[in-house]
């Protein structure tokens, strides 16, 4: 591989490299309390991660580095970020010990997601949700917290999680 | 591959999600401000990866699955929870915005790194020192908090962020 076609590779890290960046951001504004721009960020995030995967197939190239790179950043964006921000809102107050344990096992079941996935090198659709629908869509339900009862959130966590490590078939949308 | 196999492979990814469950507890005892519990929780996901490594060689067991595991829990565990928590400890304080862009550049050179060492496929030695002992450092660093200068906090960041994207060759021990 020559340092030119390297160099045009990384193109695409870049965005997923946002990506991370957005997912700490979010946890470090979860922890000021600031709840709302926390979600903003993750959906920020999934933003980053929906652009890598068209500049990369813009630019016709695709790495092990940069699919490598896109599972460790989503597994903080998609599934610790939002675990950690439904915790400190909600669980946290409501379930204590319990509510802990749930955000855990939502952020465990995502990371399982992605090892498998990976290795199952399936191009054809998605084997169980993926984690940036169920981070996204925590962070979407986030932003209206104070019009939903608390219990969807424990509920839409246990759901999702389930969902991710399933053998479901998802398709693949937007390629 | 057999039901069996998989199963006696599994066994070494029960550390490794321990591994990301402490470095999740991490996080939220962060969010909490306790800190020392939090430093804690990365020296016991530290034990943790240590762990999985050696069942899996005494089970003569190594699977793609538990190799890409590894590293989604590693860069949660050794990369986010030692950013976060030392910018909540230190940086949040003396470095405000700078101390933000700093802990975010550790957690992504690290993702950098596990990405890079997971494709290259190296069994001899680490290329760039492992993100493990990069944030058992920073966890050890920050039990002892209170009797160093801080500024000792975002050197030792940058140094070892550097040092996990670099070339350098770190020997294997233990094995």
């Amino acid at each position: 591989m020559s340092g030119k076609s390297i160099k045009v590779d990384m193109i695409p890290s870049v965005f997923t490299l946002g990506n991370l960046f957005f997912g700490f951001l979010a946890i470090l504004w979860t922890m000021n309390g600031e709840y709302k721009m926390a979600a903003g960020f993750i959906l920020f995030s999934v933003l980053m991660d929906s652009m890598d995967g068209k500049v990369a197939r813009k630019l016709s190239v695709s790495s092990d580095f940069g699919k490598e790179l896109d599972s460790l950043c989503d597994v903080v964006s998609f599934g610790v970020a939002p675990a950690v921000l439904t915790y400190k809102v909600l669980l946290a107050a409501h379930m204590g010990f319990w509510g802990m344990l749930l955000a855990a096992a939502f952020a465990m079941c995502g990371a399982v997601r992605l090892a498998r996935f990976n290795i199952l090198n399936i191009t054809t659709h998605f084997l169980g949700v993926p984690i940036t629908f169920a981070g996204g869509f925590m962070a979407l339900l986030i932003l209206f917290h104070k019009s939903l009862p608390w219990v969807i959130f424990p509920v839409a966590l246990a759901v999702l999680a389930f969902l991710m490590v399933s053998t479901i078939k998802v398709p693949k949308l937007g390629k």
